[in-house]
């Protein structure tokens, strides 16, 4: 397959992918941040399977603490406002993975300056929902990418909310994964996913992230050129 | 120095110092966090310094973007609260550096599961005052490290804002730098500091974050040993 793609042959040659990775940080003030303990790990191996399998990645990235795989477009950004204009300028595209984890809220008003300790006193953050990245593309009309995939990280009913999210977004697939403390998911080699369609639930195995990838491109390169 | 430091022999020879670093995280949910853009840096180079004149470290850090040095006694924290129990754990001490940029506050009730988003609702999310682990070393009355250094991390006022600081603390110096955005101090190699005492603000030069650390081991060794 390394020598298929090295020869610009493979199952996705001349397909182009947009794949959004890591988390994403919504400042508070110049110094504090909120974000999220995705490592940027499932993405960037994504991404990786993709290029390998032929594609033109495009690849959007939060602050991850995993390096960009080689042999994609590297566009780093920092919020989710950021990612969805970086995702809107690499659009069109054959198909989208959307496996950041992004800021469901920002910050409402950022502070221009550090926000001082005063004794007795608490701050009090105000939020506003961020773009949804994933419906906004999913719910395109025309120039909607063939397939777009979303993620779901999940503590809870993960399979259900799986499902109930594929339908409130409007995108292909989901792809759901259990994020709870103790299931080393986050930050860890391996995953345990479940993909939802809306025909099916498959559960795949616990498998390393990069076999969870290259799976993926499989079913990605099958469903686009099926 | 390195080979004063190897044969046991240096200016800050048999005194023990514990030095913090990087930042905390303040959980909200098992996924989502707030913590601030404090890479280490300068502490984990202060800690170096302090090993390379002899000193017996403890590095109490949180997580940061480098790694933390050799030679010295690593305690890895998250939280604010972690932190103090690994400072408290750490005493007694000649001298105590609070290098890491610790958080204000925390999440008062952190949600045992991922908080769901609703449309249309934002989350509210109240604060609590995180324990003051500069002021509580400072202002200890027995067993009182005989120098305690703070750091203030200022946009604003810089010096100004340090001098009220060491006082309000009770701490023996504070070194102030500017965080600025634009200033490239959080992440970056070099450092504008302010050494502030209760007789004297020094404005040293522009310098790297080892020559700062290196300068600051020399004068706390000649303060200890004056």
């Amino acid at each position: 397959a390394a020598i298929d793609a090295a020869l610009g042959q493979g199952p996705l040659t001349g397909r182009r992918v947009i794949v959004t990775s890591g988390p994403t940080q919504e400042p508070i003030d110049p110094v504090r941040y909120i974000s999220n303990h995705s490592s940027g790990a499932q993405g960037t191996a994504i991404a990786r399977a993709l290029a390998a399998s032929g594609a033109e990645v495009v690849f959007v990235t939060g602050p991850a603490n995993v390096p960009p795989p080689e042999g994609v477009q590297v566009v780093r950004v920092t919020t989710a406002q950021d990612m969805l204009e970086a995702v809107q300028g690499a659009l069109p595209a054959d198909a989208a993975v959307f496996a950041a984890a992004v800021a469901d809220w920002r910050v409402a008003q950022v502070a221009g300056s550090k926000m001082k300790k005063t004794a007795g006193e608490m701050p009090t953050l105000r939020f506003a929902e961020n773009p949804d990245i994933l419906a906004s593309v999913a719910q395109m009309g025309a120039g909607r990418p063939a397939l777009v995939v979303g993620f779901a990280a999940e503590t809870d009913d993960v399979v259900a909310n799986a499902q109930a999210k594929r339908a409130r977004k409007g995108c292909d697939w989901i792809i759901a994964n259990d994020v709870s403390v103790g299931t080393g998911t986050f930050g860890g080699a391996d995953n345990t996913v479940h993909v939802v369609t809306d025909q099916v639930v498959e559960d795949w195995p616990r498998m390393g992230k990069d076999a969870v990838a290259a799976r993926l491109a499989q079913r990605m390169a099958a469903a686009l050129n099926g």
